[in-house]
């Protein structure tokens, strides 16, 4: 294979498997192909067991000495390295705090050379900044994700940015829609359970009451379950952001 | 990575993308797991650009000057390999053809030791006269894999099997049912459309009117389209029986 006319992208999944699978999938359906051989070379590595809970790290890592994500991710990520990978994402939200992001790219950086990694969150980010300009941003997220305030490292309040979180009730909603056993995304996604569906959308509907000019799906199940179309707010998931940006770095002929 | 413990299942993917995405879903939704760390560890190459259309090898290869498809997963295989793959298959039925394959697994064993290359119709065969002791089967397929006879490689009428495949009229629509713009199962799979289904329910049946004591969906599309459970005779899908035989391979106390 020419890498040059067709770098290999990759993704670093298994946090979890199935956010893996559907990142590759928005890679695949944002990509201008008509035959298979039309399509982005990619490669998706899904190693969970050497990945430890991202949530768990961030809230007792120390105290209960659980080892940094970081490192599984730094293996995979040497793993994609020795099969040809260029141009990679991490395919979780969690994973993008400074705890876990800053070690792994250090490493990434002293030890792959010519490997790129596209942060997520700053993808997202920046598109809020550059294509939105607005500063009210709603965010739908996990606990584990508010608790870690990942979002606010890369959405300054110096820099103008308000995140506009859910009341603990609406946590408490968002919650259900991705982890209960009954009708939660995680184990009913095809197709979502209407319970969860509407859940996710009251608490739209609620943040845009409370300002947000935009929403953030801060977490990999919830673009399952809500159309954007249907909003009349821009309704944002990080990693169709960066789905697209991979495919602008790789081959940008081919970003749909 | 522990990878005696922990072994690294490969996919050779990309023909066609979504065709290797579905397999390892199977993996995944195979697995004994409550959480992301009880999944397997997998990788996934999607290459299609370096892989040329098997049907269109097996039809007009020579006449035409097409490359053998077998070069394009071999360096698939090899990158897998290098990224640490000990057991692995092909997410494609048409590739199982012996002119393909063939030439494909000698590449493998003279090149790549320790990699082990899971026989997608071979684990079928295995399975029909293993498991289910029966030789009337029925054989739903795109057109290609009909001209091509890849079956017939794996189902041999001396060993006494009988393929059943529908007439002409039937695999006709069993080719819209998996490659019309206006319903087929390679533009509208989520949900799959029901003129599609609809087709395939029909010839399902047809085949079991003549004779066929179990039928399989020799497409990687066609399981998209039906639920097994559906039906009064065994409704076989290579690629789950795969995915299967490769977590039995890796992590046999995993298979659910």
């Amino acid at each position: 294979m020419d890498t040059k006319k067709n770098p290999l992208i990759g993704i670093i999944g298994g946090i979890g498997p199935y956010a893996g699978l559907d990142f590759l999938r928005k890679i695949f359906s944002n990509t201008r192909a008509v035959k298979d051989q039309d399509h982005i070379n990619c490669i998706l590595i899904s190693c969970p067991s050497i990945i430890a809970d991202r949530t768990e790290f961030l809230l007792n890592g120390e105290r209960c000495n659980i080892e940094n994500p970081a490192r599984g991710m730094f293996e995979s990520a040497q793993r994609l390295y020795r099969a040809g990978v260029e141009y990679a994402a991490v395919a979780c939200n969690t994973a993008h705090s400074a705890p876990i992001f800053r070690p792994f790219s250090e490493m990434v950086q002293e030890y792959l050379p010519g490997f790129t990694v596209v942060n997520m969150l700053e993808t997202c980010a920046a598109f809020v900044k550059e294509s939105l300009n607005i500063n009210h941003i709603g965010l739908l997220a996990s606990k584990g994700t508010y608790k870690s305030r990942v979002y606010h490292e890369y959405f300054q309040e110096e820099e103008g940015a308000v995140l506009i979180e859910p009341e603990e009730q609406g946590r408490e909603k968002i919650h259900e829609a991705i982890y209960s056993k009954q009708f939660g995304i995680k184990t009913y996604s095809q197709p979502v359970k209407p319970h969860a569906k509407n859940n996710i959308i009251y608490e739209i509907y609620r943040l845009v009451e409370r300002g947000a000019q935009a929403v953030i799906l801060g977490c990999t199940e919830l673009p399952l379950a809500v159309d954007p179309r249907d909003f009349s707010v821009p309704i944002l998931d990080p990693g169709l952001l960066t789905a697209r940006r991979l495919i602008t770095l790789a081959a940008p002929e081919k970003l749909l």
